[in-house]
């Protein structure tokens, strides 16, 4: 049996907004990097499934995060892979400060697909083949919640452009955060609170596509829906402040 | 007499663009990274110059990539001051692959401002105190050239949101090179030529302006002109490719 894989990260000048502690987004983009970084490592990553027209997918991802840490200050994601089951993987994240102190975990689901197809895999192969990459231990947070209807009180439109985009001319998973939470008072970005947001990928969003983000803002966070085209959800996603 | 320091980085998933190369911001950031790291280490970062009420402030940048290294390749970013104005200091930039060839360069102009006036503080007497911080190497480009008049064709409409904005609730520089370049053709940002771009800080823009982005599109390259106000230059900047 392995044990989880340890990155370590050091949040930059660029990673902190004015009340000098690291953004959602960029705590995020630390997580999403773990998971390319350890994939990658152990040979399963998207390079390597490239070879045989597979790539993985973020289905859905949920981040919990207890305090933002503040500017130059090193910490650790511990990641692990949970369970294949036949659609989807589970890959699980928990974030730790220099003491030990955990202040953030993250839960994510990913499919595989067919490129030439776009449709799923099924895993239950790819599980028996990478079973020595299952790590026994729990999801560190209840794994994405279902967001269902959304109804915006607000809707900005975002044109897909060069750099919204990631090597498959898909936008890019942290842009799509970013161009959600930017809709939000910036009281509550800059919270010291803590915080989950959860997030669903439902149809992917291509350069030169005009995007219509909505969000319908609640007492303590907002549900949001971004689409391509109009009443066909491609990202939705729920945040909340405790 | 000191040497040059060297950052090593690598060209990761998020970095590249369909063609499986370094985007053009992806490089410009890993040199931005370098002024500040290096600053920060020597003891003369934003960090250090905030305790004294001052802080550096980009003032023109001038970017030279050859070519763009492909996905997980390393490469080495070396920098050096070469010089102390009375306004301007000069921050050099050389970046090397792992065989040793130079496939960009970078020279930037930085003054120093007094956080509660916002004006620019003689130099004279930094450099006397840095002076064996400045290393007798030459700049490796052409320095920052004038831009002068700019008649955009295409404008576009560009709110100040939190995503765009750095520690100092100012947009932050690698947001301003993204919004005016991704007004240009798709083909041009991918192409394997070699690239100049040269960027002017003329105005801070805030979190909540709505920033209006110009395009004045060229046979070879284009200039940009970045305004919060109408006809009050922001940022200006050129790029061209041979």
């Amino acid at each position: 049996m392995v044990a989880e894989s340890h990155y370590t990260y050091r949040v930059e000048p660029q990673d902190v907004d004015f009340t000098l502690r690291a953004t959602i987004p960029a705590l995020g983009a630390a997580v999403l990097n773990t998971a390319g970084a350890d994939a990658h490592g152990k040979g399963f990553g998207v390079d390597a499934l490239n070879a045989a027209n597979h790539s993985w997918v973020l289905s859905r991802i949920a981040f919990e995060f207890d305090s933002r840490p503040g500017q130059y200050v090193d910490y650790d994601v511990a990641t692990w892979i949970s369970d294949y089951g036949r659609v989807l993987s589970t890959r699980n994240f928990v974030l730790t400060d220099a003491r030990g102190h955990e202040f953030g975990r993250a839960v994510s689901q990913w499919a595989m697909i067919d490129l030439a197809t776009r449709s799923a895999i099924d895993l239950s192969g790819v599980g028996r083949e990478h079973a020595d990459a299952v790590v026994d231990i729990p999801v560190p947070a209840e794994r994405p919640r279902k967001i269902r209807e959304v109804h915006p009180g607000k809707v900005v439109e975002h044109p897909v452009v060069y750099s919204d985009i990631d090597f498959n001319c898909h936008v890019n998973t942290m842009r799509y955060i970013e161009m959600m939470l930017d809709l939000l008072p910036i009281e509550w970005l800059t919270s010291e609170e803590s915080v989950r947001l959860d997030v669903h990928f439902l149809r992917e969003c291509r350069y030169g596509q005009t995007l219509s983000v909505g969000c319908e803002q609640q007492e303590r966070g907002a549900l949001f829906e971004v689409c391509a085209e109009p009443g066909i959800a491609a990202v939705r996603a729920a945040v909340v402040w405790k």
